[in-house]
C-alpha cells in the first residue's frame, strides 16, 4: 500500500487543526481513500518554541527542506499574508504536488495564476476553508450545484464582525468593548483592521465570485464598508424595528456586469440571516432552478477549519485526474424583482427638511433615525453632500415581505 | 458526440419538472457534461390528457415500451407508491441503465436492494430527491463530509407539516383550517395521512439513517408521531415562551445503536429550525470535526425536486464508474452531553396532583398546559397510564441554552 504524504505549512491554529486531525482521523483517511495519509513535514516560524509533534516529522523553518523531501505529494498552506506563501506554492506545484490552501488574501490575490499552473501541471488546488471555514460552499457550488446557475450569493464572511455586532446588540456594548471581548477570546487580531473594515470578508468575496461566475468585478469597482460605522444606538434602533444588523457580502450578475458590495445591512426575522449569531457564518445562494439553498456553520476555530481541509484532501485525493473547470458555471440575468427590497433604508444624519420628494420618511424611529423609502442613486447623492449621514439596506426576499415590512412600520 | 438518452417515469408535478428542466439547460447540461441529454421517451398513466410534449418523445402507457427503446441510459422515477415502480427500476437496472428516483416511500423499502443490484451491475442510483427536496443533502452526506463522523442528524423533512404549523401559529387556525389551506395550495394530498401522521417523514429519516451511519434502527422500534396531537392552544401556549412546534426527525448512533425518533418538538429562537417555516425543509448535520452545519431550503416543489434530480443526472453521468460505497460511514460515540435539552417537556393533560418527585413543574404556562423537567422514562409511564396526556420535549443544543431557558421560565 501506498502512503500520502503531507506537508504543513504554519502551526498555529490552522495548522495545528489539520495535523491533529490527520493524526486522530488516520483510519478514516485510510478507509476513505485506500492508502494512508503521513504528515511528513511541517513549516514553523520559530524553532525554539515547544511543540506537540511526532519524532519522525520533519520540523523545519527553512520550506526548502520540504521541496526537497524524497516524496512529497500535497502540501497544506496555513500561514496568513500574500507573501512568501504564493512563492511557496507555486514551487509546490512546479514540483508536482496538490495544493490546499486556508489563505483567503493570498487566494483572493493570486488564485487565478495558482490555478492556471495547477491545471498546467495537471495537480489540484483546494481552498474550502479559504471562504466560511468548515461550511463546504465552495464545493456546494461547484460539485452540488453544477447545472443550476447561480443568481446570486450572499453571505455573513466575517466571524469577528458578526460576534461583534451580536455582543454589542445583546449587552448593550459598545463597538470599542466588544471588540477587546473579540481579542480576549481570540477572534479579532490586535489590529482589527481586517475583520472590522471588512477585508477579509471583501477577499471571501472575490473568491465566491470567481466561482460562481467565473470572473470577478474591478476591484476597485466593489463597495466595501466594514462595521465601524454601526453605533449602539443604531443597533438600538434597529431592534425597536425588530431589525438586526449583519455585515454582508452580496455577489451577484446583471447581464455581463459583476455586482459585489461588503457591507452592513439590516435584515427582518424572516431572513435567514437574523439568526445568525456569535461568530457562526452562513452562506446563501439562489440558483435558477432550485431557487434560494442557506448554508450555516461555524465559519472559523481550529476544528471547523481543519474540517474544510481535510476535506479537501480527500477530494483531491479522490479526484486528483479530474481538472479543474474554473468558469464552468454559467450565469443568467438576475431576477427584475430582486433588489426591491433595497428601497427601504434605515439612515441617521439626516434632518428632515432635507427629505426630497423622492424619499418617503416611513417613520422616525428614535431621535434622528429614520425609516425611509428611496433609491439608492437618491441617497449616495445626499450622502455626497452631507458626510454625517449614514444608511443602510433593510434585506427582503420577496415584494410581499417589503409590503408586510411596510405595514409593521407604520403600525408603530 | 454521443448522446445520452433518459427515460421519465411519470408526468405529474416533479416528472414534468425534471422535463421542463431538461429542455430549458439543455446548454448547461451540454456544457458540463460534453455530451446532449436527450429526453427520449416518458411514462404516463392516462393518454387522453393534454401534454405538453415535443413529438419526437415516445408517450407511452407501458413501460416495455421504454425498455426495449434501443438505447437508454438513464431512467428517472417520479411516480408514487412502492409498487410497480421497484419492479420498474429492477428492470431498468438490469438492462443495464442508471438510475435516479424521487419516490421516498419506494426508496425507505428497496433502496438497500437497489443500490445492491445497481453495484452488481455497476451503474448508480441517484436519490437526492427522495430527502428535503432541492436541499443537496444526501450528496453533502456522501461528498463533502466523507471524513467527518456524522454523530447526529436533524431534520425538519415534511414541508407539508410545517406549512400547517406555521399557519396554524400565524394565523392562530385550527388543524382543519391550516390542513384545508394547504391542500387548496396543493401542499397536501386529498387524504393527508402520510405528511400529518409522520410517515413521509420517516420515510426520509430511515433514507438518511442509511446514508449516515450505513443502516438503520429496526422500523418498530423508531417512535414516530405526526403534528395531530398538535392543537391552537399549544401553539398559543409555546408562543408565550417564545417557543415553537416543529415536526423534527432525529437521528443518531450511540455506541453500536442507531436511535431515531420522527416527532413534534418546541425549539427556541436561538435553534437553527425556529425559522424554517412554510414548506421550508432544513437539515442540520452534527460532525465531529466541523460541528454543527445547517442546509436550508425548498424541500418540495416542481423545480426543487427537479433541481435535485438533475444534479443527480450529472452526477451519475460524471461518476458512472465509481461504485457507491453505502456503508463508507464510520460513526463515533454521541458526545455525553447531548440530549440534556430533552429535559425539558411541555406537557398538557397533567393534572398537578399525579407530579412525582422526579418530574420537576417549573412553569404553567397556561390553564393545564406546563413546562416540567422529567426524564423520558416517567413520562412515557405516566403517558401509559392516562391517555389525555400529551408532552413534547423542549429542544436546545447545550448545558448553557438550557439553563438561560430556566432563567427565562422561572423570570415568567
Amino acid at each position: 500500500m501506498t502512503v500520502i504524504k503531507v506537508a504543513i505549512l504554519g502551526f498555529g491554529t490552522v495548522g495545528e487543526g489539520v495535523y491533529r486531525t490527520i493524526e486522530s482521523h488516520a483510519d478514516d483517511l485510510e478507509a476513505v481513500l485506500g492508502k494512508k495519509v503521513e504528515v511528513a513535514a511541517i513549516l514553523i516560524k520559530n524553532k525554539q518554541r515547544e511543540r506537540n509533534i511526532r519524532k519522525d516529522v520533519l520540523v523545519t523553518t527553512d520550506f526548502e527542506d520540504i521541496l526537497n523531501l524524497p516524496k512529497l505529494d500535497i502540501v497544506i498552506e496555513a500561514i496568513v499574508n500574500k507573501e512568501p506563501t504564493f512563492t511557496f506554492l507555486q514551487k509546490a506545484i512546479e514540483r508536482g504536488c496538490h495544493i490546499i490552501t486556508a489563505n483567503k488574501e493570498m487566494f483572493a490575490h493570486h488564485g487565478k495564476h495558482l490555478i492556471a499552473l495547477a491545471n498546467e501541471k495537471s495537480v489540484s488546488v483546494g481552498f474550502e476553508a479559504t471562504v466560511a471555514g468548515g461550511i463546504p460552499v465552495i464545493q456546494t457550488l461547484r460539485q452540488l450545484l453544477k447545472i443550476n446557475r447561480v443568481q446570486q450569493i450572499q453571505g455573513i464572511l466575517n466571524g469577528t464582525s458578526n460576534f461583534i455586532l451580536t455582543e454589542m446588540r445583546e449587552k448593550k456594548w459598545s463597538f470599542a468593548e466588544a471588540l477587546l471581548q473579540a481579542q480576549k477570546n481570540g477572534y479579532a487580531e490586535a489590529d482589527p483592521t481586517n475583520d472590522v473594515e471588512g477585508f477579509d470578508a471583501f477577499y471571501k468575496a472575490m473568491i465566491l465570485s470567481r466561482i460562481a461566475f467565473g470572473e470577478e468585478p474591478n476591484w476597485k469597482d466593489v463597495e466595501r464598508e466594514g462595521i465601524t460605522p454601526i453605533t449602539s444606538e443604531l443597533i438600538e434602533a434597529a431592534e425597536k424595528l425588530e431589525l438586526r444588523f449583519k455585515h454582508i457580502a452580496s455577489i451577484s450578475k446583471e447581464g455581463t456586469q459583476i455586482q459585489v458590495t461588503v457591507k452592513p445591512a439590516l435584515v427582518g426575522k424572516e431572513n435567514p440571516f437574523y439568526h445568525v449569531e456569535g461568530v457562526e457564518n452562513a452562506v446563501s445562494v439562489h440558483s435558477d432552478i432550485v431557487g434560494r439553498i442557506t448554508l450555516q456553520g461555524p465559519g472559523a476555530g481550529m476544528f471547523p477549519t481543519a474540517s474544510a481541509v481535510i476535506e479537501d484532501l480527500a477530494y483531491v485525493c479522490q479526484n486528483n485526474n479530474i481538472k479543474r473547470n474554473f468558469n464552468q458555471t454559467v450565469s443568467a440575468e438576475l431576477e427584475q424583482k430582486k433588489g426591491k427590497a433595497k428601497e427601504f433604508w434605515l439612515i441617521t444624519g439626516l434632518s428632515k427638511n432635507v427629505i426630497k420628494p423622492s424619499i418617503t420618511c416611513i417613520d422616525e424611529i428614535s431621535n434622528g433615525v429614520f425609516v425611509i423609502r428611496a433609491d439608492k442613486k437618491d441617497l449616495d447623492n445626499l450622502g455626497k453632500l452631507d458626510e454625517t449621514i449614514s444608511y443602510f439596506p433593510i434585506l427582503g426576499e420577496f415584494e410581499s415581505e417589503v409590503v408586510s415590512f411596510e405595514e409593521k412600520v407604520s403600525a408603530l
